[in-house]
């Protein structure tokens, strides 16, 4: 799946900033592309953008509706397809992040046809995949792994990307998740693809590349989480990575949605999670420690980041505040 | 998905024996169920049951065609479309291991919603789960897991529930993939469900049970193949077993269909497979091992056997030529 930009943000109408979680991170991370947001009466989240409407934003040059907000009672109302219907007719695509598919409804799924449109629901990969081969790929790779799920991985992906641009690296950020999706313009949704082909969906979406080229792979789940290990151990495989980055949330109680599970220790996730790589790529090694530190204080967050790299021994940061700069530092040197 | 039997196995044009594969592990394991087989011109496979039109096996109350043959060119041929669409006229059900669908074939499509009679595509589930929940639930189980695909995973799992009834234990085999679904009569492919849900699969598959009630789950894959571990790890994680059996194949040079891998060392497997399930169930233990010895001669695999015994202090056995017995000698004793 691949999008078109810029974007046209659809809020709809959103019951809180929460809601449009996944449009605000968009907004964080390509701004460039976001000309505009499209809201509802009762809207209750902003992302910052100029309120536009469907044909101030088609005049404007937007290409795409972006769906990136939880939508009330969990099916798309009649007010929201409406607004759809409409953009479809003025020449968008639409591309959304909700669970039930755009062409579930009828109205939308005619638009489109009738109009020649897009309607990608960046949830639902349609694509269909071989089996991962396990062959060696040119250019190096870099995964973020968690002690759970929702501890910074996409994250610290995007923001080791950036860095690494900015330096004069080449880097591509590899979506493997909704946000990622719409962030990239493409990628897979590897939690969604069929359990046989996790790994080789992961294959195609980082390719051979230049020696010297890095692929940052959206890591998803935890190999510590007892929903969802599945897939973290396919993506891992699928991705060979050479680098990984160990991504934690210190303030976490339990494993996310599992009251009954422990978050694991960080020694014991980063070898676990070495040893889950070394199958594709004995090569692979982590290079250093991410820490999402929102809920600490700035005392905590410097004493809890050196406390982190004084026990691994790797260079441990806060992507927020610090940086990554010292992560990217770690990374191998490889030649053109 | 659930099966009616008694079965009529369709062959159609089955190329070889090997074709047959799966139709001959369902009448290896249930051969009271499969009443006849159906062969169309041209085919070279035989199960050793009475050849029967479809007239005569619905006269002797076949409830079900089991389609559990590899179709020559990986698409249905008219010939067997022809075939199809008479069974469902006389009454019966299709269910069927192919990997296109019994409904994309338009003629079978609109037979069986004209008769009102089922379309099981065994690797297709159709079933929505939940994503697993980790909780432990009552009853005991037991998953034989695997140094690779192919090793004796499911032939391990039904000597074992064999062996168990046969005690008087109360014990049922949980299927997992297309042969084991025919054998039981349900099951879910748990390598054809949503990544995201492989976890949750299985543990619908695997429901609360009395306290003294073993389910033998059917394995899939290997921690240790850079395709399916994915999948393994998401069916131990489900499946929360308080045993494991180690199964292995001693003459495979490489990992299955990965010429590039090479088989890991039974320890080593045997340490990642309990490491990986006490995520779930921290009582889980290696309780043996089954050897697959048929391309072992018998001084070869009597002395193999003992040289595993002797390096993993484990029983083990080759569930063909020694039976299981000593597995189940060693499972934990528990009241019911």
């Amino acid at each position: 799946m691949s999008l078109r930009a810029p974007y046209l943000m659809f809020l709809g109408d959103a019951i809180d900033q929460l809601a449009a979680k996944t449009a605000s991170g968009v907004v964080h991370w390509v701004p460039d592309i976001c000309i505009g947001q499209f809201r509802l009466d009762g809207c209750n989240a902003d992302l910052g953008l100029p309120d536009m409407t469907l044909e101030a934003a088609a005049a404007a040059g937007a290409k795409t509706v972006i769906v990136g907000v939880a939508n009330r009672g969990g099916v798309i109302s009649e007010a929201w397809a409406a607004t759809l219907v409409s953009a479809i007719e003025l020449g968008f695509d639409i591309a959304s992040g909700l669970h039930n598919r755009l062409d579930s409804v009828s109205a939308i799924a005619e638009a489109a046809k009738t109009y020649g449109r897009d309607l990608v629901d960046v949830r639902h990969p349609t694509q269909s995949f071989d089996v991962a081969s396990g062959k060696k790929r040119s250019g190096m790779r870099l995964l973020p792994v968690g002690t759970d799920c929702s501890v910074g991985k996409m994250y610290t992906a995007l923001a080791l990307e950036k860095e690494m641009k900015a330096r004069g690296m080449k880097a591509t950020f590899r979506a493997t998740g909704q946000t990622g999706i719409f962030i990239a313009g493409d990628g897979i949704s590897v939690d969604a693809v069929v359990a046989d082909f996790i790994s080789g969906a992961t294959e195609i979406l980082s390719p051979a590349n230049d020696p010297d080229h890095w692929d940052l792979v959206e890591g998803q789940g935890s190999l510590f989480h007892a929903s969802y290990a599945g897939v973290s151990m396919g993506l891992i495989h699928g991705a060979q990575p050479d680098a990984l980055v160990l991504c934690h949330e210190p303030t976490r109680k339990h494993m996310r949605g599992l009251p009954e599970y422990p978050i694991p220790n960080l020694k014991e996730c980063l070898d676990a999670n070495e040893q889950a790589a070394r199958l594709t790529n004995p090569k692979a090694t982590c290079i250093g420690v991410s820490i999402n530190t929102k809920d600490l204080s700035d005392a905590e967050r410097d004493s809890y980041l050196k406390s982190v790299e004084d026990e691994l021994g790797l260079p441990t940061v806060d992507p927020v505040t610090t940086g990554v700069s010292k992560l990217v530092d770690n990374l191998p040197v490889v030649n053109s």
